[in-house]
Order: structure tokens, then sequence, then C-alpha cells
């Protein structure tokens, strides 16, 4: 059986960051892999894995690198998946504006789903979200998701309201 | 029949824009609906069109604001189905910024797939490739899409390189 | 008796800047109330918590958030009350620009009360004084407090004439 | 009979964008007075202006100033009364930029409730809510104008709908 | 005898930065006079230090302030004598951004001499530069001032060519 | 007799703004010199101008560019004199934050007075300052320009005020 | 005989701009090719420019490119010979901060000799400088060139020194 | 026998970032001779070293600077060689913005080859593919330094894929 969705990053030290998008696809049931492909350093590597990303059975690909941010832009130039972009703040980054606009500001034609800065976790979402608007069991999934984020607001809510803000800040 | 793809922008002034994303999937066959909705403004309409868009059929909605622009968001916020957001440069926009950082930097849990600004082509084309990760015809047409797009910068260059700068540029 | 200010922020995380806002209505007589309420993960609850402000006797209410912050902006929508923004500059945040950004530039129609980033405080007294433009005993109140902003400066300002500014400096 | 808002602005080439607020004020049913105050150019008439608003009978004061605009924070500083801020982006502005931060960015103790650039008409929408919260006609006035709002944007989208987006567009 | 520049600050909080003015003054041979004065706070004491530098025999006002900082402007309205602004990067800043604009795009007949982010020993030799301009003892000591910066850098440059970059590190 | 004040500028292009410094000059009463002076094409006049200034008889030195603005620096760098530096948005800046940026941040030890983007005029008026810090007739001039300034202004105020605002802007 | 520069960018919308390049060589006395190859558009065309950029006894590669400009960096990527990029403000950019930011701010390993937004012009003098390093007939004109520009300055300045700064600015 | 990189920067306090220059052209095999030359503090030693560089033998220069940048600039306004210029966030700088444009924002004729912030090391590559593209064993060289980083790359993509990331993390 083949992965749904392909993790990319451009250098090991974005793993990190980038792992939050495995631990968000895990949480719901949608099966990945995930590897280090640079656009600057093994563009052959990056060819083949966009070019052969559809046969391979993906239906998205994350793609996240920092500064001058070339990988998710040059993937989705060369294939016709979806591809969602994750600007990292690297320590060569300007504060990750570079990240952000060198990965969002693509032109017409080729688009890049991209996500906040540092935004993993909801590059994971987005990919499930795909998957689960053409599959019942992950659209369940992504439900139950949704139903523990608000839980967890309506929690902090009631501890504020019953106990007072001073103790719920541990005053 | 329902139609996959839902289009939405906050104020009739964003359709010059927002149109180009209707053209986008009526050229890669990909059915779509347009209206508009005002996140500050019709605030029910919006929580009805959001919670409602899966059980319609949808399987994308692309949704574009300028300046302060929840739309988006607030709609990602109340379906599960991928909500891809078009930064628009409207009137009352600080150069577009205003309009790129309230879309893309939504929190963890609720993520907008975001494309450049003014980028609503690119929204079409990236809704089509969400359907076509699922359905072999729109992908095609997504891969004659790609072919087009390479044609059109091949003439381009041969032109220039056949007959030279100058005269390609009509001087 | 009802409360007169409402504090409302998007996260259990904002608590520390947004208590600040808590501290200067205590100290400028003003009640209020505090809760957590979360555009994206309760919207039903910020839905309620707007529509129901005023008949429950609110004058104003003071709504905190980070990044990609649409609560301000969505209460705004939603009541004829004055509702006072407090950008935050949280870890999702691309050092503050993008809370300041989607708080302040509201479209036509729609305006919030934006103070500076992480200003709650700010937030409080202005919230006092807008109750204070119609409460004299408020009023008072807030006299006093610009009294004791100015005898501050003054007794640092004395220091530094008469001990010198290595001294105050602790040199 | 006095005023319930003072207009002020830095110089006479703001009324066109301030004029806004007027307009607004007069909308919603609001008395106001308006006049060019200079912080650099005539400061001792803004400190009789600001020092003197709340005995004559003002709730409510809106300063509009542009580049390095210290009209708002300097008559914030000088009165109890809640002061709006419109960052205006006049010919001697970085692009806004400045005029924003200028106003927005007070220090702790001194609030200026700042609106968008140029958003001379959301402070008029501004000072009435403020008004209106304690005063029964002017929200009923605000709650029709958010009807009306909401009016504008349901015939737009109806347009679109029945006609299609061709048509709407004048195509 | 009567000090020739006059040094102020919003904020004793300023004073680690400011004192650095101090300190360039003394090393050129300058006198000054050093005091907290808050444009928000303390208004009237600014308009009284304003205007009464000139017949207290000031040559140069060195205004230092951060955030939305207004001090060296509102200086600068009320008094013939040079003003020079320091921005200070001061907790509630953003990233000095907001102090540079609102001291540095004052609006045409009212200049401020804006020297960098917390550049406070810059504004210190500028005010000597200034003083020396008319004075030809401070004038040989801002020369010996430039003479010692000289020396400085062939001091560390003949160590990183005689003894290798390596050692100069300390590596 | 020797001018006072030196106005250069890196091309006769950045003249239609620099020629203002030179009108403010005139009707301050203060005499001036003007010319091109490069600090990357002419290097060796720059150097020639810098280091001659002061035996020249100049007391000030005015100097604007645009783009990676390095004149007012490098003159600075060569002079015990105040040098005034007018950050130009000349046709190859980024929206001035360059002209802005390359004058303002100069290094400890070496500063430039900077004026607003553009802000010749207010360089003007800041050159006459320093002047009149030690020279009485131009202090009196600087007072009655500082009086006409407020009388335009009250002038405005005044219109506004008897006529109203639709009369004043021709509605 | 071999061509010495190649220039190329992403669309021929970019041929206006980028044209400058060729003009700079041609005046220079350098031999170039100019064509299209598009990062996202033609990849595989790229790859092969790229890769066989040297063999083909090419010195130099320009590559200009707006947006989310990746041409400069990845053809970086393929080849060890210099690339000198040169960001483009295209219809799609935001004020070109994109353009810039991801062509200079390339990871550890791949440099792009990025100029000036626009700055085509420069990299067709910066290409020359780099065959001239080698080449003393090109360094020869780039001293020349040098001349020219100083003597343009000169010309300038004489005629605003001579005839006033009035006459030659045709009032 | 002489050196075919010069490496100067405008202060010691530069060296931890430019020694990786050094660094990148030792193990690329390109001699180069490092030291401390300061734009505004040793003028004349600047204007000397970049006069004399092409007949001391120099290919070309690689400077460094902070702040208001302007080593870069001036140093290629002197000289025909290529310079490249690496923008340092030293302590003054505004996040490395104003390093940034004063060194890449240079006038048409004088052109800067700008490497990324704090890119020293890429600065020696880039360096290193200049004076590869006339001698064949640099460009060997260059070769294998692409290979290698293609492995290291390989290596740790090879690490997750096999041990899963988990493990490559650490947790």
């Amino acid at each position: 059986m083949t992965v749904q969705v392909g993790i990319i990053m451009g250098s090991k030290s974005d793993l990190p960051i980038m792992s939050e998008a495995a631990l968000a696809l895990e949480e719901l049931g949608v099966s990945y892999e995930l590897t280090v492909v640079s656009a600057h350093r093994t563009p052959d590597k990056m060819v083949n894995y966009a070019q052969s990303a559809r046969e391979r059975g993906l239906k998205v690909i994350i793609a996240g690198a920092g500064g001058a941010a070339h990988l998710p832009g040059m993937v989705a130039s060369m294939t016709s998946l979806p591809v969602i972009g994750v600007p990292i703040k690297s320590s060569n980054s300007i504060d990750g504006w570079d990240s952000v606009l060198s990965i969002l500001q693509m032109p017409g034609g080729i688009p890049v789903a991209t996500v906040a800065l540092n935004g993993a976790k909801n590059a994971g979402i987005l990919a499930a979200s795909i998957v689960g608007a053409f599959d019942p069991v992950i659209a369940k999934n992504m439900d139950k998701f949704k139903m523990d984020l608000k839980e967890k607001v309506e929690i902090s809510a009631k501890e504020i309201e019953t106990k007072g803000w001073r103790t719920a800040l541990g005053k």
C-alpha cells in the first residue's frame, strides 16, 4: 500500500519543525513518508521526487525550507499534485520574511499552498483536510480534531471563569 | 450534480481579481460556484456557508479578502474542507502586507492554504490540483496546462533567440 | 449588578499579557469580567459572546489575540459596542506585525480601537476612559492616574538632577 | 447644547480624508465639531484644545495626522477623554508606516484608539459606538447602520448569483 | 556659566542608552545637563524646557525616546535651537521601527536631526560638532577624536595582518 | 565672504528635491553654495570637498542621496563639521527604505543628522537652526518662520470653523 | 568563438529590464547570449542550460526573475560558474521585496551575486568586471566607463556651479 | 606570488563572520589576504586599498560591513575589480535590513555582488567561482565541493529514511 503524503525538507536541521507535520498526520490517520531533499544541493533527487510522486501514489507533498526557499516552488513546478509549502525561520533567515516570500509569491501557473512561518503542524492538518475531502474516515478524524481543539479552549475558559485569572496564572 | 469548488469573496470589489480563479477552474474542467460572503458584514451567511459546504458536496473553498482579511481563516475554522486564501491588495490595504499576514499566519490547528498576493488564478489552479489528486481526468488537464505554460515560454525564447532581443522588444 | 468591561482573549497563553488590562481596570475602579474565547476554535461561543454583550450590560469589549488575529474584528462585526483590540506578540507571530495588521486594518464600517503591540495595560486604560467619559467618578480616577504618572517621572527626574546620572544608574 | 465629538487634524490637507469621519457621525446622528490643530505648528492651541475638551462637553476626540504623527498621542496625554487616532498616508509619509506606528505604539499609560490607515470613516463609527454604549438612540442607529452594510452585501451577492459573475463584472 | 547641551529622555529606563551621549560630550569637552522630561506624562515640563532652552544658554538639545516617540519632535516644535533625536529600542517598541519613524519623519517646517537607533553616542558627537563649528577648541577635540578612531582601526588591522586572523580571533 | 552652508547631492536628478534646502536657507537668510558631488562616481572630488569644507568657512554640510546612499556618511567621516543627510526616494530606491537606512544607521563615531525622506526643506531649516544657535539674527528669522507656520494653520482653521468644512473642501 | 556571458530571464516580460544588461555588456565589449529560461515552466531547459554552461564556454551567467524568484539560485546550484541574480519588480511582486529576498538569501554553499532591484545594468557591468579581472582589454574598457561616469557628473556640477541651480532646473 | 582575493571588513568585530570567507577560500584552494579597512574611520587606507588592488594582483575583493555599510560600495567605486559585499548583522543594525540595503542598492554604474546577510562563507565560494571561471584547478575544487554538499544531504536523508525521523531527531 502506498503512502498518501510525502514530507520533504531542505535540510536535516529543519526536522524539529517539520516533524510536527508528521505528528499531525499520525493523529489524523493519514499515512506519510518523510525525507530530506535539497533544491540546491540535490537537484537531481528533487526532480526525481517531484516527477515520480503521483505515480508512486502520493496525493499531497509537504515541502519545508528556509531563507531563499526554493524547494516547495520547484517541486510544484514538476508535479500536478498539490504542494504545501512551510516557510521555516532557519538560522540564515531574516526573521522569516525571506522564507515566507520565496514560497508564497509564486508566479501565475504554479501555486504553492503556503502555511504560516514554522507552521508544519498546520501543513499536516491541511494535507489531511485535502485527503479528507475525498475520504469520509479522515473527514471524521478532522471533525474530532476540531472538537478537541474546542474542548481545550472551553476547559481553560472554565478554569479562568471559576477560579479567577489570578489562580489560572498561578499567582 | 454538485459543484466541486466554492469561490467566495468579502466584497464585490474583489471580483475583478477573484474571477481569475473562476477562469482557471473553467480552463481545467472543474465545476464551481461564486458569490460574495463577508466575514464582517454578513457573519451569519458566512457561518452557514462554511458549515454546509461539505454536505453540499464542495471539495475545496477558495476565499479572497483584503486588509484585515478574516474571511478565509474564519471559514477554515468552521469546515473540515481545505480552504485556499487569496490575499487581495484592496484599496484599504497597506501594500498588501495586511492581507497576506492576516490570511497566512493562522494559529496551530486551523490552516489556510495561502497563495500569492492577488493570486486568484493560482488559487483556481491549486483547487484543481486538489481535485485532480483524486480525479485522473482533472489530473490530465493539469498536465496539459503545464505543457501549455512550457510551450509559451519556449515560443518566446525561440523568438528572442532567432530574431534578437531588439526585435522581440519591438525596438 | 452587571460588569462594564468584558476582556476576552484567543488563548490562555495570552493571559500573562491580557491580565494587565484587568489590573488597569481594577486600579481605575471599573468592573470587568475575563475569559477565553477563540474565533477559530470556539466560533459559536464567540458569536454568542458578541451578540449578547450589550444586553448583558457591557459597555466596552477588550479582545486580545496574536498572529492572524481575527477575534477583535469578528467580535466588532457582531456588536454595536466599542471593541478594543490588543495585538499580542505570541509565539506564532512574525515579530508582531501580523497581530497588529490583522487587528488594525479593518475594512470601512467595522472599526476596532487598536492599541500598541502587547498594550493590554493601555487597553484597560482606554476602556476606563470610555466609561469615564460618561461617569465623573471614573473620570476623577483617570485624572488621579495621570497625576501619578507625572509624579513618577518627576521623582526620577529629581533623582537624576540632584544625585547625577551616574548615581541614578547605580554606577 | 454642546457637541459630543471633536474632530481635529494636523493640516488642512488632511481634510479630504478626515471629512469621512464627519460624514459617518452625521449618518449616525452624533453631533461634532471639526477644525485644524497642529501639534508642531500650533502647540499652544493643541494644549488648550485637549485640556478644555472635557469641560466643553466633548465625549470623544478624533485626531488625524500623517508622517511622524504626534497630534493624537499628545492630545491623549492632556485629557482623560478617549482619543481616536487616524493615521493618514500623507504626501510626506513612507507608505503610511510612519503614520501608523507613531500613533499606535503609545507608551504604557497613554492609549490612543488607533484605526486603519486613512480610516477616518471608521473613526467616526467608533466614536459613535462609544457614544452609543451609553445612548440607546445612537445604539439603534448603529444597529441600523450594520443592517444596511449587510443588505448591500446581500444585494451584490444576489446579483452575482442570479446574473452570473460575468454580467456583474460588466463583461 | 551656562551649559551648552541639554540631554533629555522620556523615561529613566532610557538612561543606560542616553548616558552614552553624556560620555561623548565629556570626552569632547562640551558642557551638558541631563534630566527626564516626558512628552506624554509631563507635557507642561516639556513645554517649559523647550521654550526656555535658548534663553538659558543651551545651543543644542538631545532628546531620546522609544515607541511612539514624540519628545524630540514636540521639543523641536517649541524652540529654534537644533534638536537631535535618538530613537530608542525600548521594551514597548517593534524592533525600533516605531521609534525611528516617529522621530525621523517630521513634517516640513519642524526638523529633528535623527541619529541611528540607540545612537546616543553619535548624538553626543553630533552635538559637539555643532558646537565645534563655531568653537575652535571643540573642533580640535573633534579632530583628535577622529584620529583616535583611526588609530584603533589601524591597531586591529596591524594585529590581524601580523599575527594572522586565527590568532586575532583567539583561535 | 564665505558661505555658511554647503549643499551637495549625488546626482543632478536629485536637484528638484535638494533645491528645497536652498529655498529654505534663502528664506531664513543663511548663505549657501550648491553643487553635485558623487561618492561613487567622483570620489576624489568628495574627499576634497569634505576635507576643505571647514577651512573654506562652511559651518554645516547638507548632503542628499538615494538608494545605497553613501555620500552623507562618507563626507561626515572626513570632516568635523555637522553633516545633515537627506534620504531621497530616487528611481532606483525601494520605496525610500534603502535611502533612509544607509544614511541614518551610521556606526558609532560618525554621526549624520538625518531628516525625513525627501526632507530637503527641513534640512535647510535644520542648518539654519544650527547657524542660528550662534547667530541672533538668524535665530530671529527662525522665530518669524515659526510664527508664519502657526499663522497659516490658524488661517485654515478659521476658514473651516467659520465657513464649514464642506465649503473649505470646495464642495 | 563562444560567448562569455549568458543572460537568462524567467519571462519575456522581464526583457525591458534585462536588456539593460545586454546594453552594458555591448558597451564594455563583452560577448553575450540572451534568452528566456523559466525555473518553474521549463525546468528541464533550466537544468540543461545550467549544466552545459561551462563546457559551452560561458564565464558568467546573469539570471533575472521576479516574485518568488528561483531561477538565479537554481541555476547557481547546478553550475560552478558565478551566477549574478537580478531581482525584478514584476507585476506579481510585493514592491520587489520578494524578488530581492528570494535571490539574495541563498543558503550556505550556493551563492548568488545579487544586484539592486531592477539592477540589470549593474549586472552587466559586474559580469564585465569579472571577465575584466582576467582580461586587460575589458579592464581598460571598465576604466574608461568609470571615467565617463565621472565626466558626466562633472559636467552637471559645472553647469549648476556656473549657471546656478535655478537655470539648471530650467526654472 | 600575489594573492587572488582580498578580504576586508569595517571593524575587527566583524571577524567572526568574515573569517568564514577565509575558510571557504582555503577549502577551495584560493589564496587570499585579510585585514580591517574602515570606510568611515580610515578613508585614506580604503582609497589606497581599492586603487592599488588590481596592480597588486588581486582578482576579487570581498568587503563586509554592518549598519549603514558603505565599505563595499565605496571600494567598488574605486576599482574595476569585482567586489563582493557581505551585509553583517552587527550590534548597531536593525535586524540586518540596513546592512543589506546599503550594500545591495547601489546606483547604476557601480555594482556590488551582494550575498546573504552574514553570508561570508558564500562570499568566499562566490570569489572562488569567479577565479574558477578562468582556472580549471579551482573549477575542479568547486565541483568537488558541490559533490560534498550533495553527499552530506544524502547521508542525512538515508539516516532518516532507514532509522525513522524519531531516531534521527534523537527522540
